[in-house]
This record gives C-alpha cells, structure tokens and sequence, in this order.
C-alpha cells in the first residue's frame, strides 16, 4: 500500500530513509551476518551503535560534560516513579504545575514517596493553557519542580522555559524532546519516552545534571538507579537494543536535516499552517489558548460528533490516518512531530478544506 | 555475509524464518502502508498483535486461566525489584536458593525490600551444581522461594521443578522460558527478560497466579503493579510494542515446530551432542555437576589460556561465533537456545573435534 501520512500521537510515523535503512540491514547488519537484534549489547558493534547514538544525541542537544545521558527502559510512566526516587533525597515535597493527563499522572505516581505541592494548575480553563509563570506558588523546601513540558491529550505546550532558581527543574518531554532547540542547562532533569520524536517505543531517555545524582532513595531499584547506570555506561542489564539502534538512526537523520534549529524552524511552519486555518473560521475550532498550542499535537472540534466521525473516515481514505481525538478529549488530533513532512500538514490542511466546503 | 552459528548468550540467535517476515513486513505491515514500530498500541491492527501473541504464549504453556500473563519493560534485572515489591506483602522475609551470578543478583535487590533466607547455596562447588532439595533448610514464613532456573555464565540449570507446598515458588526463567515443557502449576510466578529463547532485548514476560495479585507493597511503581497492569492488559503504558511483534512471531514459530515437547527434545539432543563430546577426553574439560549441566550454556575449560583464544579466533574464521566465556568464568560457553539449529551444534562439534586433533 502507498505510504499514508500517519498522525498517530505515538507511537508515531519514522523517517522512512530510517525505517528503509533499518529493513535494508535486517538480517545482516555491516556485513556482520547477523541482525542487531542478535547482537550482545557487550559487543564490539553494539557499543559502536551505543556510543554514536550517544554522541548524536549530545550533539543535537550541544549538551555540556555536567549532564550524563541513559538509554533506560519503562517509559516515562516508569520515570514517573524513578524521578522521585532519584531525586527526593532528605527532602519530602515535590512541587508540580498541572497542566492535564500527563502531569496528573507523575503527580499520583510522585504521591507514592513524597508529598505533592500544587505550585500552579490549568484547571480553570479546562487543561487548555499553561499557567503563566508569574502565577506559580512554589513550597518552601521542594525537592524540585515538575513541568510536563507538552500535554499530548488536549495539546498544550510550554512557549517559555520556566526560571527556576535553586530548585532543579524536571521536564517530561516525551511528546515535544527534540522537537525544538533546548536550553538544558535551565533544567536539572529531562526525561522523554521515544515513541513520539525519536523512535520505536521501549526506549526511555533520561538527561540527568550530574550534581542530582547523590541523592537516591535506598528503595530505588537497580536499573532506574541514574548513578549506577551512569557508572554502568546505561548497561547495568541488558538495554532494550534495537530500540536504541532505530533511535540512533533517528538521531543521525535530525543531524543530517540540521538540527534541532532546523527541525524548531520545521516543526513551527507546520504548526502555523494548521493553526491559521483554524484561526480562519468556525467550523474548525481550537480550544488550546494561543499562548499554549503545542506544535506538536493540534487538537480542534467539529461542529457536531456525527462530522467528526465523517471526518475521521474520509481523511483515512484519503491517506491521512490517526486523527481522532483521544476519548478523554474528543474532537480531532494531529500529532506532527519530527518526522511528519510538511507535505503531509499540506495534504491536510487541503483536506480541511475541502471537507469544509462540503460540510460547512 | 553468509549467517555464521551465532553462540551469543543473549541476546541472542533468532529463527531466519522470522527475521524475514520482520524484513518484509518492515515498512508495510499486512498492506497496512506503515511499520509496526508506527502503530499506536490502542490501533486494531497492533491489539490484535498483542492478543495474537498472548495466545499462542498461553497455548504454548497449556496455561490455565489462574495464571495472569504481562509483557512488561525493564529485564529480569527490573523484576528484581518487581517481584518483592508485589509479593512480599506483609511478610518481611525472602528465600533464595543461591546457583551463583544471576542469583545473586535477585538477592541483592532483593535486600533493598525484605530480609533474605538461604535456603541453600552452591558456594561449595564454586556454584557449579544445584543443590538438591533435600539439603533446602526454608525459613518460617517466607513470602516466596526464589530460584534461577538456569545459570547462564556457569551454565547450571535444574534438572527437576522443586516441590515447595505452602510458599510460592518463583522462578528467574530468562535464560530457559521456553526451551521446554514447564509445569507452571508449580509455580507461583515465573519470569524472564525475552532475549535468549523468546525475541528481542527490550520485553520482559511476567506470569503470575492471580491468587498473589492481592499483597503489592505501596510503593511499587505502578508499570510494575502487576494487578494494575492486569486491570489494564498490560497496557497501562506503551508497550515495547516492535519487541513484543518479535516475540509474537517467535512464539507462532515455536507452535509451527511442534512446541515446547518438540523443543525439549531437539534441546536435550543439542545438549547431549555437545557433552558426549567433553565426556570423550581430557582435552575439553566441563565443569558443571553433571546432573546440573544446563541445556542452554554449554560451558567448558581447554587447557590453557593460550588454546581458549586460538579456539574463539578460528570458530570465527568457521562461522561460529561468540563462543567466548563470560570473564567470570572464563573458557568456552556455548549459548544453543532455542533458535540454534541442530546443524550450529553439529558444526561446533565437527570443528572442536579438527581443534583437538591438530591442538591436542
């Protein structure tokens, strides 16, 4: 079948040079007669894909020596746990900015080991905003804020870093990492599931400023431990390797299309495209306030469910595919990360369009 | 390059049959236009994967319905920590049966939660037999028994299922799942990372009774909760949804060649091949207990350091690889899970038999 353009929130649509390129070296990788799903992790090829999926990386991100890199495993559901565990050291608060779906699930998972402060919440408009900065209250002793940095349901996202002073700030970017250019240092901790920008999922990225890593609970188990897998070089127990080997591909593909600069550029035409329609007229209608529309996933409504459902429909005939809302939400949702071209944002907008026409 | 025996403990050799269906399907699952890797877990495409693959795992195990499957992210190391923290309940005591590394490192994590109870240790043979039950001495009221199924470094493995009336037994299960007919209603639960018989690093199976789905400490995280992730089909989070497609397609395998009775017979054949030949002569030396001689890591001594290298150097130059012992024990291990074919055990045998006559 022809290849759709596939708008799935995430798992999501790959490069298709890297999925061609990982089809092509299936059976036998470089000549080595066998597949990198064969491979021991401890080998001489597998450390070679490990240590340039890790140089990509950190060049992508032009990240300093104080910040150490894990290719761990469990999502960022996982981290969700692991962050605390790491990181809440002698202290017992943990502050969060709730911003919808995502953060409400690291704030009940945080609730496991510490006690949870709200420093600010989107709840008055719905989940449709991020709570401007000036607006948080922070507790006295927190032992860092969390910020879910793009909310993949209602799609919101961060348009500012936040300033933090003192307090390490914590970003799960699962659904905006490497979308865009990052100040690291602003953070103490970033960690993304890479099943939306980055690759298949199964591989978790954790980005840890080396000065948090004293500070673990006994109870944190092994293979979440960020100062024993650093210590480990991220191989403490078997990584999940194919999942880095694609991710790595990934990586050296967003070098190749010129960086995170480039895909920042990328990613925002995109977005504006989309939005500027929406911004066109009633039949399709935001609800994300402007300030906070994520580039990412753009979410709007239809008049009514009976067109949603139609419009769901027809744009899968016409090859555009994975555009309901999520049910918590409703409505339609294209999610356009990295690898969505901007042939396919075309392609829908000129479905929009004409659906409109038709229906409007 | 022509694909050379691949000895790798793991991850390790898979069946060619699926590795070309993975190749083909890569871009374009079942006239879908897009991979595997590009599916959202909730798709119908990718749930009837995922239930695909349950199924044929339930039937290749004859399992009943007491029994909870989930294919979770983190390794058998995550387990670990995994399996204390959903079944220590509020007993405050864990049995193990130390057989060596692998073992050893269940108990480790292990004491992060609970107190542990030897049972028994293999430390008198240098951990190179399994101490049979007679000799077991169980504390009083242990939350579980703990044993490692196989040892893969020394290459121990049980030879019987051990009989524990009154107290869970629970089974690290990584490096033999599969490679033959198991009586699960034996055990309690049984885990195993995926990547020696079952497809790619990156999965991990857990098969609980459900009778112990009911004692989780708090602070268990919850993508390891095992009631919360049954509640959820093991989907309360993104799966390694291309790990378990792997896995799924060596399972349909493993049905196709006659299950895990055929398994179990070609296994043992492998394996008596190889230590008919160690048993022949002085220069190949084993050093496992016979009656622990594992199925799945055939280790053995040559008689110098010397001739272990030459050996590794020239079954390379044969296309027979990763033959090299693990650094803890040094020597030859010769990993032949389930996809090594006959013909991989047949080569080694014919070319350690030219290595002896010219070496010997």
């Amino acid at each position: 079948m022809a290849r759709p353009f596939n708008f799935n929130p995430g798992p999501a649509t790959l490069p298709e040079s890297v999925l061609k390129q990982v089809q092509q070296e299936l059976l036998d990788y470089q000549g080595r007669g066998l597949s990198v799903m064969e491979m021991s992790h401890r080998s001489e090829a597998f450390l070679e894909i490990a240590a340039n999926a890790e140089r990509d990386l950190r060049a992508l991100l032009n990240l300093s020596s104080d910040y150490t890199v894990l290719f761990l495993q469990g999502g960022a559901k996982g981290q969700n746990a692991a962050v605390p565990l790491n990181l809440l050291g002698n202290r017992t608060t943990i502050d969060f900015v709730h911003t919808g779906h995502w953060s409400k699930n690291s704030i009940e998972e945080a609730k496991k080991y510490a006690q949870v402060h709200l420093a600010a919440s989107a709840e008055s408009s719905g989940f449709y905003h991020v709570p401007p900065q000036s607006e948080w209250q922070m507790s006295d002793n927190p032992a860092y804020l969390h910020i879910c940095a793009n909310e993949t349901i209602t799609g919101v996202e961060y348009s500012f870093t936040p300033k933090v002073s003192s307090v390490p700030l914590v970003a799960d970017m699962s659904s905006n990492f490497l979308s865009r250019e990052i100040e690291v240092n602003r953070f103490g901790l970033i960690y993304a599931g890479a099943q939306k920008n980055v690759g298949p999922a199964g591989v978790t990225i954790v980005i840890v400023k080396n000065d948090l890593l004293d500070r673990a609970l006994p109870i944190c188990p092994s293979i979440w431990h960020y100062a024993t897998q650093k210590k480990h070089e991220w191989m403490l127990n078997t990584p999940p390797t194919f999942a880095i080997y694609v991710s790595g591909l990934v990586f050296a593909w967003l070098r190749r299309e010129g960086g995170l600069a480039a895909m920042e550029k990328r990613n925002q035409e995109k977005a504006d495209r989309l939005y500027a329609l929406l911004d066109r007229g009633d039949f399709y209608r935001g609800k994300v306030h402007k300030k906070s529309r994520s580039r990412m996933n753009v979410t709007f409504d239809l008049p009514n469910e009976t067109l949603t459902g139609l419009f769901v429909e027809e744009a899968k005939e016409n090859g555009l595919i994975n555009l309901k809302g999520h049910k918590i939400s409703g409505g339609i949702r294209a999610s356009i990360y990295n690898a969505m071209p901007i042939e396919g944002v075309d392609a829908l907008i000129a479905f929009m369009e004409a659906f409109e026409k038709k229906n409007g």
